[in-house]
């Protein structure tokens, strides 16, 4: 019986995290910080620990993971690399269909293999507590597992519509000893003062991430970890596929188009970028590959917005950073795929894009929750909302190929299941679910609006 | 880098399920049907298919898993056995600690590895209609699971108060393209006729199984299938141990004791039996093998109940089997781990505890919840309600090992994850759960009024 499952065994996780930063066609323009001037490393450090500063500049090629990190992973890396024959079939394609299936971690998404690595670097420089802010909850989850494998506390301010709404992740971080705080809270000045001026606010991401940020910043002992957009989180998760190039070649074949959703861009780029190293290093394999990030089309920082500093919050707290934005103010159409809902786009994705080296489509809601419905339907694993984004994407490619009768050879990330999502679905199946259209007027004013830098 | 995850390639599945009733020292009791004679194969024509109920009847050791059914299993068998070191190391134990987890399964528990072969079996068959009933879920969504993949139609019967307050494993039914009606519906006369007595009845499993067998004996296209207890179920899902033997002769270990979860039996003879077949053929590996099958102290059929005829369902609709029982109409209290609410024990299973070849315990609820929160802390899976069972035994075995500085090897069955169980951790928590004590009086009345047979 032929294997549809690529496994790798515990000693094959790799050693080293790729990093594109080594790769690019120029450097990268530099963060800017609210002098104007290019941040310094001493700037992050009142809530950043000095390896996750030294990453995050780094021009190094390949970081090495320690082997502490690598023994957590151990409880679920290496993650299956999956020829999907069921929905190649269901297709009537000659393309052959392969998912990176990141849904097996314990949080249930690819976001673990950067919280593990921030909180070993964290407890490394002596942290005994991080602080993040989460939205549906995935990132929280991830940042509580890894806490509490590494003996750290984890506080999670949790946006409070979320909060309220979707109690489940909450429970989960819980169950991992996190203490949980719906946003905004009376711990923080922040939160006290928005709670004043709204006291029955929704709460917002970026009030979240301000409350996170303030408390690491005022206590010693506590740092700050984010999950996605900056240049580490990247890093980190080019584990995805280093460990898909090692399963690729057990079985001699190497993809031609990589297919991956887009948010922060920490799965696109986790997934696709070590792929773009072989072709940035000559590998005759990776010449015709593409990579291509997918969008919602209600949030298409890549393919509508424009490549300008911008700040990584909607509060306008963070460095300014050079990436394809709609404008830090951008509030995107409440879509499921809530990972996918962020006004900008990696610094690191948004150079690439810029230079021609990736792709960018922008799909709507309602035609990514066909393609999971069909891929739960052939292959089992209900989808995250975000990865059904891939999905999609992967879905029409395969169907191209159909029409010229091109066997290539397609890898999307399929990034989480879809078990903490189901009210998603319940809303795709009742008819209630909503296509958004790109508010382009009202971008085109928010990103008028963006302080000229750099 | 050690491997702390035993994986098996596909090739590995298992050719052959195990049956338990070729090895047992005297020969099953047969059910009985209404008339007072053992049931004939022909009385289970109307809602099994021939190989089902020649499974059923058999007395054969090995029987083969088709080829079709074996490529259904390679979407996510075999699965990981896992040697829990964080969890030792927490414990300060010497026992090594293992466990096989079936929530990789899309449905996410052991119950597909029934599921899949009956949906086989019937398609064979010419069926092209399954009924069933499910309380919280797990069997519908598998036999959901399974009707999908082999293009079959699924109609499930869902116990009304488990239809309203549970509404993700519904949605995970119907992503799977299953039917899924409230039970009592007005689908079935029995249904039309327990609305027309009690409008606002919150149903029962017992009238939901009563509706899909109505359904299944009056149409010719339609079988009915039952996700545990029968004897067929405990073959099938003896994939679990075979799986789980290969594993262990990978790196020369033997367990010394094997714990699982019970109600209806089918995840504890899973992974036990074949083991205990070792032991039958005189496996000198197998000759102190303990067996421990943990059911709840509220619902204590084996370690508080009565060897005799009883029936399968609520309702007296199925033949009687004899078992360890508390009476068909014993109403277990709503514990958190409804898969384990089951007045009887699998027929199989009863006659190996009544010969003293296996042992059985009884946990309290709180207790259970303690050692998930604690596994999960250690090793990040969140496991379902029932799989605490078996989680609470093996810790306390390991405790024991402790005192007793034994190295012995524990194997337990993580038979499923807690993903759509939050709201029973919320309740732990939040210290609403409770522990309940077990009616003896009550039950000593049901099992008086039991038609006495065989």
């Amino acid at each position: 019986m032929e294997s549809t499952r690529i496994l790798l065994e515990a000693h094959e996780i790799p050693t080293h995290w790729y990093n594109v930063a080594a790769d690019l066609p120029s450097p990268p323009a530099p963060p800017m910080g609210p002098d104007g001037a290019p941040v310094k490393p001493e700037q992050l450090a009142a809530i950043f620990p000095p390896a996750i500063i030294e990453q995050e500049m780094s021009a190094q090629r390949w970081i090495e993971i320690p082997q502490e990190v690598r023994e957590i992973f151990r409880l679920w890396r290496p993650s299956p690399l999956v020829r999907a024959v069921r929905l190649e079939a269901a297709l009537g394609t000659p393309a052959k269909i392969f998912f990176k299936y990141e849904g097996v971690s314990p949080a249930g998404s690819h976001k673990p293999n950067s919280a593990v690595p921030q909180a070993y670097f964290n407890k490394q420089a002596g942290i005994k507590r991080l602080t993040t802010e989460t939205g549906a909850g995935q990132w929280g989850s991830s940042l509580a597992l890894a806490g509490q494998l590494f003996g750290m506390e984890v506080r999670v301010y949790m946006v409070k519509v979320s909060y309220e709404q979707k109690p489940y992740r909450r429970l989960m971080m819980q169950t991992w000893g996190a203490e949980v705080f719906s946003s905004p809270s009376n711990l923080t000045q922040t939160g006290r003062k928005a709670l004043a001026e709204i006291p029955d606010t929704p709460g917002s991401l970026g009030l979240a991430i301000s409350e996170a940020v303030e408390e690491a910043a005022g206590r010693a002992d506590t740092n700050y970890a984010l999950g996605s957009v900056l240049n580490h989180v990247v890093v980190h998760q080019s584990i995805i596929g280093l460990e898909a190039k090692k399963q690729f070649d057990k079985i001699g074949l190497y993809p031609d188009v990589i297919v991956a959703p887009c948010g922060g861009g920490s799965s696109f780029g986790g997934i696709a970028l070590p792929f773009l190293g072989d072709k940035a290093a000559g590998d005759k394999r990776a010449e015709k590959l593409r990579a291509v990030a997918v969008e919602p089309s209600s949030c298409p920082s890549l393919t509508k917005g424009l490549y300008t500093y911008d700040f990584g919050d909607s509060s306008g707290f963070t460095p300014m950073m050079k990436m394809y934005t709609l404008g830090h103010d951008f509030v995107p159409p409440g879509i499921h795929a809530g990972g996918l809902r962020y006004h900008g786009c990696s610094q690191l994705l948004s150079q690439l894009y810029h230079e021609g080296l990736i792709e960018a489509v922008a799909v709507p809601q309602l035609a990514t929750f066909d393609a999971g419905v069909q891929f739960a339907r052939c292959e089992g694993i209900i989808p995250a909302p975000e990865s059904c984004h891939a999905i999609r994407v992967a879905i029409d490619e395969a169907l191209r190929c159909k029409q010229t009768g091109e066997a290539k050879t397609i890898l999307f990330n399929l990034t989480g299941h879809g078990h903490f999502d189901m009210s998603s679905y319940e809303r795709y199946f009742s008819g209630e679910l909503e296509d958004f259209d790109y508010p382009a007027e009202e971008v085109q004013k928010l990103l008028a609006k963006l302080p000229k830098v750099g």
